[in-house]
């Protein structure tokens, strides 16, 4: 259900966060602010370690012997909370691939370390965001 | 080509980092420090606007009307910046979208930022990395 | 001038938003999103290198010869940047030094990083801020 | 005391790493790795809510009714832990105060939220930081 609620701003501030959002792509100050609260929401899904998606970008070089092998191992011994994997070969030497995974914050983040301290893995990154309920 | 360098750190510094890597998952000294140094890189790569790969996860409601057609036109139009992008349902309403691109920063930024900015999509952030080549 | 803007929000969104910010201990939603707004606005003065404020926390040892010489001179030298420094004995051997300077985003960046690369600097960091125009 | 340990580092990223520790002003490789292992180490002291210190940098507007009163209240009643406070006139309007503090990082934050949300408070950051023991 989408209810209207009021601010009240400074007419000047309101004026630059207009600009702001516009050189970004925003067509509308609601749409705008309600991206701004959602990032609350979706800290406090983390911190409280609710339920929430994960996506692990690493980049490896597949020439390691046996990291493919680990990769794989990783992902299957936390089968639960793999939802998918993308692979893409960005040269003769190293991939990209990206792990989707759904499941409590701290679970994911221990996924995510065990895969990140692999030998061979060169650098990656985990976002943590929402698994949509209650963000609408 | 792998060379050695020695460092020079306090025994009781050491001690802890060691602890913490150990924590995290590393198997020695070398590959954590190894991979403080490729952030460093990884930063200057993103930072003078140099090929990188990006990965945009975003999660949004696919009853909001024209939104996918949205997402489809924006990725079309950036054609040549993006590799793929992998979908996962994750209920009823709530789509995963993983888009993995490929090019300089400010342009996969570009991208981002339109698609982040679309109505209908709920949360999303995106993931600056290497391209592979000269993080050895 | 203050106005008042109207947004729209679901009204389970919104119930979070009230649950966190009141934690952190925000008084109303107005006050909770202006400060998301000035958020923005900063980040827009930082990035396009605009006057900001900026105040560097660092932590050294001033048992290291010649650093305490180097501190000042640094900071002589960037003179109509700083505006104070304030300094508290943590302990025998560790000083606190918070340095609060004014100027372009770049300038105060420049300072900052000669400042943490001195040896026997421990650790320290930058925030920038606003300088207070425009953010009513 | 200082102890002497080797890392294998690939050649290309060795040069690399040199190239930004340099025009970041490092005079050598082991200054800027003690940095980044220092971060670790400063990371984990706040992570287990260990003594830190923290500095809060706040901008606000000292025309507003009750804010100075209030912003000495909060430091007041959390005496033990405010170390100093150093305070700069921006403007007619606006007043820069920083905010030195040591405690266990949860108190730290819980002061620096109190502060952070008084109304007229146009902006501000928290700093944690180590307390120098322990990061030699």
């Amino acid at each position: 259900m989408l209810i209207r609620t009021g601010i009240s701003l400074d007419s000047e501030l309101l004026r630059r966060f207009d600009r702001v959002i516009c050189k970004r792509g925003y067509k509308n100050r609601s749409e705008a602010i309600r991206d701004l609260v959602r990032d609350y929401a979706v800290a406090e899904d983390v911190e409280e370690d609710r339920t929430v998606v994960g996506t692990l970008t690493l980049v490896y070089d597949h020439h390691r012997p046996k990291l493919s092998a680990q990769l794989l191992a990783v992902q299957h011994h936390a089968q639960a909370l793999v939802l998918a994997a993308t692979h893409v070969h960005l040269d003769r030497k190293h991939c990209l691939e990206v792990v989707l995974m759904k499941g409590r914050s701290s679970q994911v983040r221990r996924i995510a370390d065990q895969i990140l301290t692999l030998r061979g893995v060169k650098h990656g990154k985990l976002v943590l965001t929402t698994r949509g309920k209650g963000l609408a």
